[in-house]
């Protein structure tokens, strides 16, 4: 028969298998995390009706987007799962409970140009807390200790959650009276890490049709230093000029007043005044996180407040805040900047049956397992050293073999691959001595971080 | 601004929020049940080359397909997760150990005409074990073992796994002079429990061009009746007539032996001699999975041994067996047929702070956290009872008070929603009465069964 030559496309991550146990512990640990929180988990179609889909129109995105026309139907393939979530809030509002809480990991689409580290399909994990007309700012102070969280659980020590509030930026840029320009000025603001203070200032009076001292003024607030409280001090300042801005200020106030009891470290949180995501969508605290050692990657996990989740949907007012992981792109960083831990294993046990007759071996597989023990057997017709090295290959930490005297003295073999110990003991003694060893290397992250 | 009506396309499965935990807690019940026997999780793309997917070509399935052409890229979603798997081990097998052992659970789409039940995006949960030119039997026992794990930790009882075996089948066939006909034989005799004996025995005649000796000879091997052991006993009157009968008869036994050392009850399992499970790629042992009280749903798990994985992609000989679970229409029939619990609840707490300040609120909730408890804080400026409703509604089944008097003493108010009994306790003491608590409910299981 010709063969038909396999190939999976560009710019969609297929893993081994080593790595994909990765990649499906970092989810359980975002699943786990989530949950902690009180989120309910969500599952929406990969497929919606285009002009449901791209109800809002335009952008960017529209033209990456898989749509296709199937029968009478024209259909796209979900580029987000904000958009989906709108959708889903629209519809089932009369059955849904207010805040609703809901964490959704699943893949998207985006036809973007193919490049080493960009993915056409991705997962995104998201949550959103969704409130009916109202939602309280302590929802947005919550949001950095579910990053924290779920970061440090993974593994990752090195990170900072940063911070800001578009209020206190829009405020700002009202006071100043460059309300018209304000999504320029966010552009450059934005900039200020990467091409300094000298040049942002340039580009404001260039090409943002900045005074001088509106230029100035910009400057110096975007600079404002010292630390959460010394920030906080400094914006008093600012504070009964602007309505705007005094609400960004006390939001800002709030949210970081609440860290610690949140459980965030200092170490591990900042107010950032230059912050922006994007323009009109955020109304609130933004949210952006960096690994301390790779800012050149950019945020990991970002998000913010809005006030009007599915306005395309439906006329209710419905504020929510929410963040959003990158999975594949942020396994693809970890594994390309050697974060990740050497080996991930599919079993903890590999028990090699010496017999014809492998009913014990089985019976030993069965307890094994109905203990929570995972457990491979493994009675191929091969040579004893191969069974090894497979065990080897596939990290798995036990080997127990299963002879005839083993069988007779009811006892089990059991050897520590990694030491060569071995010892014969009986069947809770083993138990014992596996789960020991695994309650040890479950202190292994996913991400081996300083 | 007009409002685009929201709407989900019809034969996509959207969930509401306490229905889509009890999925969330299906799905995790897979997982680890499939890696306690060491399986690999495996992830593919939903979407691939076309010409790579059909490679197989023809079909019904052909049809149903998702397929369509982004930029020069004829593409196609998959319709099912074993033909990725075949893509994957051909295009990776110079990197997988084998034997082989992966799980997945992935939405695959086959645009089916939509009817009640019947599912154009819908979930499959697989497991294969391939091996590398050879595969041993017992990875054959071993799949009834999983099979009834995976049902019973969901809380399903009345069940039965059915099994035969295909050379079985075949080498019968071959013994009759029956072989070019088995095909139309086989999918006669699969109707035995619907239309009786007599009607297969008419069909095989008139049909099948089998002979009335032939007929007679048809119905009295697939009515053998008399358990497992039973019908072991009386297929040894048919030993020694046909090479690959034998073979059949001898996995068979196999298979059974092992049953109760894999942990499988007598009373869920069963040798079935009218299961063939389609045409030409199974090869031994087949299974199929009934729920005892709604035969009428078919087989809710099903699969077999094959020896060919991956032939249209590559020369090695890449023999397998491997089970399937339409988890998006098991789901629908458990709803439909009133399997579900009632209450799938998202949060174990609900904390209710009194005070403006909500610091020692959010520490509670922090604490709790730690300790694994899932808890929402609701700080929304709503009235109490409205709060109280909302833990109501969403089934929470703890609330924890927090006011001055709380917070002077050092205490927590915690009340149980179900019983309405109130206690003052300190932390220590409230964190291991809601544990109690929930490890009462953890028995609870996602499918109520008798």
């Amino acid at each position: 028969m010709e063969k038909m030559k396999p190939r999976t496309l560009s710019g969609f991550m297929e893993l081994l298998p080593q790595k994909q146990a990765q990649m499906e512990h970092m989810m359980q640990t975002l699943r786990e995390t989530y949950e902690l929180y009180g989120f309910y988990p969500l599952d929406t179609p990969v497929l919606e009706a285009s002009e449901v889909l791209l109800a809002k129109g335009g952008g960017e995105t529209e033209k990456q987007i898989y749509r296709f026309q199937k029968g009478d139907t024209d259909l796209s393939m979900r580029f987000d799962l904000t958009v989906p979530l709108a959708k889903y809030v629209a519809l089932h509002y009369g059955q849904l409970t207010f805040p609703f809480r809901r964490y959704q990991i699943g893949k998207v689409y985006r036809g973007e140009r193919a490049q080493r580290g960009r993915f056409r399909e991705f997962y995104q994990a998201d949550i959103d807390i969704i409130g009916d007309g109202q939602l309280d700012i302590i929802n947005e102070a919550e949001i950095p200790s579910i990053i924290y969280k779920t970061f440090s659980k993974m593994g990752l020590n090195r990170f900072k959650i940063r911070i800001n509030n578009r209020k206190v930026l829009n405020g700002f840029f009202e006071m100043l009276g460059l309300s018209e320009r304000s999504g320029d000025v966010m552009r450059t603001i934005d900039k200020l890490e990467k091409i300094g203070a000298d040049k942002v200032r340039q580009i404001l009076l260039d090409d943002c049709g900045a005074s001088e001292s509106q230029a100035d003024e910009i400057i110096k607030f975007i600079t404002i230093s010292g630390g959460t409280q010394g920030i906080l001090d400094a914006l008093k300042a600012y504070e009964g000029k602007n309505e705007t801005l005094d609400l960004g200020i006390s939001e800002l106030t709030t949210v970081a007043k609440y860290m610690e009891q949140f459980g965030v470290p200092a170490s591990h949180f900042e107010i950032d005044l230059t912050i922006a995501r994007g323009l009109d969508y955020y109304t609130g605290t933004v949210y952006e996180t960096t690994m301390l050692d790779h800012p050149e990657i950019g945020s990991i996990c970002s998000g913010g407040r809005y006030d009007n989740l599915a306005e395309y949907y439906t006329d209710k007012q419905l504020p929510g805040v929410g963040i959003s992981i990158g999975l594949t792109r942020l396994f693809f960083v970890l594994e390309d900047k050697n974060y990740l831990a050497e080996t991930a294993s599919p079993a903890d046990v590999m028990i090699l049956p010496m017999t014809d007759d492998v009913g014990a071996a089985i019976e030993l597989a069965t307890r094994l397992r109905d203990n929570g023990v995972r457990a491979q057997l493994n009675c191929e017709k091969k040579k004893f050293k191969s069974k090894i090295t497979y065990a080897d290959k596939l990290s798995i930490p036990y080997v127990v073999f299963m002879g005839e005297d083993e069988i007779k003295n009811n006892i089990v073999a059991l050897k520590e691959l990694a030491t060569g110990e071995q010892t014969n003991t009986g069947f809770d003694e083993a138990l014992e001595r596996i789960k020991t060893g695994l309650a040890k290397n479950q202190n292994q992250k996913v991400i081996l971080d300083k």
